[in-house]
Formats: C-alpha cells, sequence, structure tokens
C-alpha cells in the first residue's frame, strides 16, 4: 500500500528564514506561494486545494485554514489546516499528495509557515501547559533540549563514546551543517563554524551545548503536486514522490524495551518508505538526506535509525565525513534546521524545497552530483513520544 | 473530480454528549472507538491509519496526533491531527476517505474530540487570541452569538420579516431539534421545549435568545472508512460516500457583494457537492439532512444556502413542517448540536453517524422510513469567514 509513483511536485517555493521581523505570516505565505507558483508555471486559479501546516497558531498564524485562503485569497477552494508537532510540514505535504492520488482533485498546494521569533519559544504557553502536564503525554516539566540531551548521554555510554569523544563527534555534525548552510541564501545562520567554537560554547542541557541546538526563526515553504502522470506537461523535471510514510508513538516505548538511544518511529517510517520505494540497501542507494536535526544528537542517532550506519557505528561515519557535501550521503545540504532554525509548520516542507532543487541539479553552489534519490526525515515531539515522517523523492519515474 | 462511490464508512461510534465530568479526553476517545470498532466488526490492529479531529488543543488534548495514538495505543500507524475551527469533524473523515481512496490504506479511522465542559467557551483563550484579533481574520472583540445574530437581523429586514414572525420562526427551529433529540439517549438537552419558552428566555445576542444557541458540551464521533469495493466484506449495509466537498472563505465577502444573509461558503459546497453526487434537485432527492445548527438562524439560512428552500421562502418551509421528523426532509433528526452541544472535533462526526444509522434502519425511536441519501453540513467560523463542508451519503453504490 503507498502512493508510490502517483504524484509528483512540480513547483516549490521557500523563503528566507530567519529572523523576518519585517514580515507578518501573510507575506512568508504570498513569499513562499509566489515563488512555488512560478516554479510550477502556473496561474492561482490552477490550485484546486490546499493544505496549511502550522503548529504554534497561538503565537502565528491564529486557528484553521482561514490564513492562508486569506492570505492568498483563494478562490471558496477547500482549505484545511494539519498539525502534527514539529512534523507539520511533511503532513501538509502528504495530505495534498493523498487528495491528488484519491482523484480528488489534480492540482493540491501544501504550505507551512511560523512565525516564532516575534515571541520564540520560551514565551510559548504550550511549553507550559500542552505539550507539558496539560495533554500529560509528554514529560512535564522537560524541554525539548533536556529530552534530547538525555539521549545523548544515554548513547554515550552506551556505545562506549567517552564524553570528549562523543561531543566532538556531535560538533561535527554542526560545524558540517554550518559549512552547508553558509552557501545557502535561504538560510538563517550563514556563517561556518569549527569544532572548537562548538566545545566553548555555553552548555544548554549537558552534553548539548549552543551549536548542538538548532535556531528560532521565521519561515515558509510550498509545494505543489500533481498526478504523476500529468507531470511532464508542467514542466520537464517533475519530482516523484518514491515513498510516504508516518510513524506515531503509542507511549509504549516509553515503558518497556526502549534502549534510550534511538527513535523508534524513525526505525518504522523508514522501513516501510524503504519497502514502499523498493529500496533495498539505503546506504548504497540512497543519494542526499534532509533529517531533523533538532539537536546534533537527534542527526547522529538518525544516521542508525534510517538504517544507513550500524547500531553504534555513526560516530565513525561522521567521523570518516560520509555525510559531509562532498561525501558518501550528505545529509543537511542546505544547512538543515541547524542554519535555518525551526518554524514548526515550515521545516517539513523547507526539507523537500532543498531535495527538489538537489535532484534538478538547481542547488547552486552546493549542487550534489547526479543525485537520483533523495530522503527527507521529520520528527515531531520526543524521543520516544514522537510523530516521524519520513518520504523518498526522485527524478525518474517507475 | 470527486470520490464518489470510492469510499465507504463500515463502522461507527458516538459518545453521550454532555457535561462529561467523570471522563477524560481519553475516555471519549476510547468509548467512540470502541463502538466504531464493534460496529465494523474489526480489531484495533485494522486500523492503518488514523486521523484526530480536535480545534481548542489548548484546553482540551494537547496539541499533535499523540492523544489518539496514545489514547488507543496504536501501533505505530500513522496518526495525524487536523483542524478546520467548527468544521474539524469533517475535515478528519476526509482526510480519512482521501488516504483510502488514493490506495495509500485499506482501512482509516477519523476520530472527532471536544472537551469543553471543564473551561467551556469563555474561558477560551483563543476568542481574546487566535480567533480575535491575533489571527486578524474574524471580527476582533465580536462573539459568536453576535456574528449570526447580525446575519438574523439582517435576514429579517430583507425578507420582510417582522421581528416577531422572524423570532418565532427561528423558535420553531429549535422546538423542533429538541423534540427529536429528547428521543436520543446520546443527546445532552433530552427535553421538549415550547415556542413560548424560546420566545421567553433571555437573550443573548438580539434576535437571539439562550434557547436559538446551541450549549457547550464535551463528546467523541468516530468512523471506519474502507474502499467501497470492499465494504461488503465488512457489513451488508455499509454507507458509501456520494460526495465530499469543502468551500473556504478568502475575506472577499466581507468587502464585496455580500447581502450579509446568507452564508457563501455553503452554497459553493453545495453546489459542487451535488455535482459530484449527480444531485439535480436537492428539493426532491434528498431524505435527510444534518447541518451545523450552532443559532437557530444558521439552520434558516442553511435551507436556503443548501438549494433546498427558495431565497427567503426558509420561513414558510419551517412554518410547514417541511424539516420535521415527519416532514418531507428531515432536518436534525438527532436533536443537532441544538441538543448535542458542540464540542468543535465531535460534531462533524456526531452528523455524520446519525445519517450512517439513519440510511442502515437503526435509529430507534427517531428512524425515519426508508431513507436513502442524506446530507451533513459543518460550518467553522462566522457567516463571511468561514469553512464549509458538505458531505453526501447514501446506502446503494451508484
Amino acid at each position: 500500500m503507498g502512493i508510490r509513483d502517483k504524484v509528483a511536485i512540480v513547483g516549490m517555493g521557500c523563503t528566507r528564514f530567519g529572523e523576518r521581523w519585517e514580515a507578518g505570516y501573510e507575506d512568508l505565505i504570498v513569499e513562499a506561494f509566489q515563488e512555488a507558483l512560478e516554479d510550477a508555471g502556473m496561474e492561482k486559479e490552477d490550485i484546486e486545494m490546499a493544505w496549511l501546516g502550522t503548529c504554534f497558531d497561538e503565537v502565528s498564524t491564529g486557528k484553521s485554514a482561514l490564513p492562508l485562503s486569506v492570505s492568498l485569497k483563494l478562490p471558496f477552494i477547500p482549505v484545511t489546516r494539519v498539525e502534527n508537532f514539529c512534523a507539520t510540514g511533511s503532513e501538509a505535504l502528504r495530505a495534498a499528495c493523498y487528495a491528488v492520488a484519491s482523484g480528488a482533485c489534480e492540482v493540491a498546494l501544501a504550505l507551512g509557515v511560523e512565525k516564532l521569533k516575534d515571541i520564540g519559544y520560551g514565551g510559548l504557553p504550550e511549553f507550559g501547559s500542552a505539550m507539558g502536564s496539560r495533554n500529560r503525554i509528554l514529560f512535564p516539566n522537560v524541554t525539548a533540549p533536556g529530552a534530547f540531551a538525555m539521549m545523548a548521554v544515554r548513547y554515550f555510554e552506551t556505545y562506549g563514546l567517552s564524553p570528549e569523544r562523543g561531543r566532538e563527534v556531535l560538533a561535527r555534525i554542526s560545524v558540517k551543517s554550518h559549512r552547508n548552510g553558509a552557501r545557502n541564501p535561504k538560510a538563517h545562520l550563514r556563517r561556518e563554524i569549527r569544532v572548537e567554537d562548538v566545545l566553548k560554547a555555553p552548555i544548554i542541557a549537558w552534553p548539548l551545548g549552543l551549536y548542538d541546538c538548532c535556531g528560532v526563526s521565521d519561515g515558509a515553504a510550498a509545494a505543489i503536486v500533481v498526478r504523476a502522470e500529468r507531470a511532464r506537461e508542467y514542466r520537464e523535471d517533475p519530482v516523484y514522490v518514491k515513498a510516504m510514510q508516518v510513524a506515531t508513538s503509542s507511549g509504549e516505548e516509553l515503558l518497556h524495551r526502549w534502549d534510550g538511544c534511538h527513535v523508534e518511529t524513525t526505525v518504522r517510517a523508514a522501513r516501510r518508505a524503504y519497502q514502499e520505494a523498493g529500496v533495498e540497501d539505503p546506504r548504497r542507494e540512497l543519494d542526499l538526506l534532509e533529517v531533523h536535526d533538532c539537536f546534533s544528537i537527534t542527526e547522529l542517532v538518525t544516521y542508525e535509525d534510517l538504517g544507513i550506519s550500524p547500531r553504534g557505528k555513526a560516530a565513525e561515519d561522521v567521523e570518516a565525513g560520509f555525510f559531509e557535501l562532498e561525501g558518501e550521503i550528505p545529509c543537511q545540504p542546505d544547512g538543515g534546521l541547524k542554519c535555518f532554525g525551526h518554524p514548526i509548520g515550515a521545516s517539513g516542507l523547507r526539507m523537500v524545497y532543498e531535495v527538489y532543487k538537489q535532484l534538478q541539479g538547481k542547488a547552486g553552489p552546493r549542487q550534489l552530483r547526479d543525485p537520483r534519490l533523495g530522503l527527507t526525515h521529520n520528527l515531531g515531539g520526543f524521543p520516544a513520544m514522537s510523530v516521524v515522517s519520513v518520504s523518498l523523492f526522485g527524478l525518474d519515474r517507475g
């Protein structure tokens, strides 16, 4: 079961991420949409249905899909909001893909947006209420850095990394992403850093320091989806959806069988995505990755959860440069959450944007050599209470 | 374009709505789900994907789809939250239908839930922030009763109804729903009322009094969807989706061409739904309606917006008993929002529950004679800034 090769992306847009004090959410929506529309060579009237991905509506857009329909003055088409913590952007795309694959419409828009700089994470009522004790689901009174830091401590312990080596491995991940992000005009943080900068930075939650954490920013990204068999009517190089899978925690990991240093939802979603796309050996077959590096440790663990690095061996791959821009499977060629920050609703679509541009050979100074198959990994929640979306995108149809 | 006859509902559940002080949202989720599962003759493991409809996460379930996956201990399947103001429940069902119709899965769950009694509308931060000035979309500082009351005043004026006759027509709508709701063990308000009770009740926002407004309650409802061609493997009397359409405002109505006494999104969604289902004359072809009677005036205007009563003539239909349980097209046979209250995420699915039971001939003392085609109408937002879902359900496959 799946939607392999049933739909394709024919247009994408992505704003510059960062401190967008000058722009309201409406401006970000328009900016991402206009680029996507022009990229697809379409008119606004071609859009038949739309999905808005936004998470912190309380401080960002407000509820419902009206912020999208009103900002774009969409003419009475169906517009719906989806939200799934930090995987919200990917979920908007999945909804649009299902709509097109089902025959409900021919052309669908997925747009994710979030404005966080005006208030920032610290000011979010969510972190004291809904994400904490109110919904009785995540650990109350544990911050996101705290939750992922515990995974790092456990990872170091389980696989025998000394704190020194462990922290240096994590630092290399951030250094790599900053090197890529520095080449990206749409990134928020566009400067290279050195391992020693990371190690000397203030500790946020041991062993994670400032540079192990992604930033807080504003941004939006958008995708236009059509049926695969009509994709070449719109452009020569459509990007086909090869797999789109999600796994959601039931909470059982917290109570049983969890080693504390992997994310089971990533494992499940990836396994199903490879099956859907016919990928047998991801380490050999994948050409690039955009993963959910909310923290450096998340990226490290994800290498293993995706079946690319063997268990406990991701550190060796990092040290060998496996995930560098010139490595075997470049990861975060655009700079990742590390350099873009994480405007929640936008991040999943921002990842797809980079894969899309890379597959089309339009990634500028970050362009990889002839990539054919890219993966996005978007994680919401905490390690053992999470929703993960894993998608595969390819340049060739089936 | 559409999903007519592609999917069918084979199981539904609905909790008793009301002051459910004894139940958390988890309990309501489990209660609605268990009934749906037993109704479908399925095991939990048969569910392949799920959607959670919930609107006021701040005071209800918290964010994301984890409240559903954790409450039901769903084994790592994809679970996603949708939200679209008061149309949230219908939107969860639409997502599940698209997933099945797309081939992404065989069996999908849509579940809507909201717990409002613990805090009530008045305590919702939304009404001072996101639904008001924060998202700059709805009128700031206008309450829901206020917005719909203005439509009533305008309607009376436009169509020459004296305030006395107008208020009595609206009262008859509430009296009719209470009569139906009194026969429904799942309704919140289970008592009959008289026209004079409505007219004597305290005014909430002129010309709407207490009995012109739906109540505040807790509740949950759920549907299990499968591909139409496999529906009879699960039960003899599956209910087929004949049409499912949504229309969303762009805000333009507020500025131009709005007469102030109709809801354009209902008109658009209904027109498309009739086209999808092949309905030419809704007044002749429809057998029952479940509409979004958040206020009595909303139901009155909806009769016309759905193309059942001619413009300005709905009052005559009300006076003739057209929408009574024994009338031509019974409306709100279950008692409607009027008697169920409006736990936001649940309402759209609660409407579908009644249509489903009526089509199957299992509506108990409210059972209509041999209905074949039912309509649900779920409205979110305010009259000129709204999202409306109109769906048609039938007993026979096309």
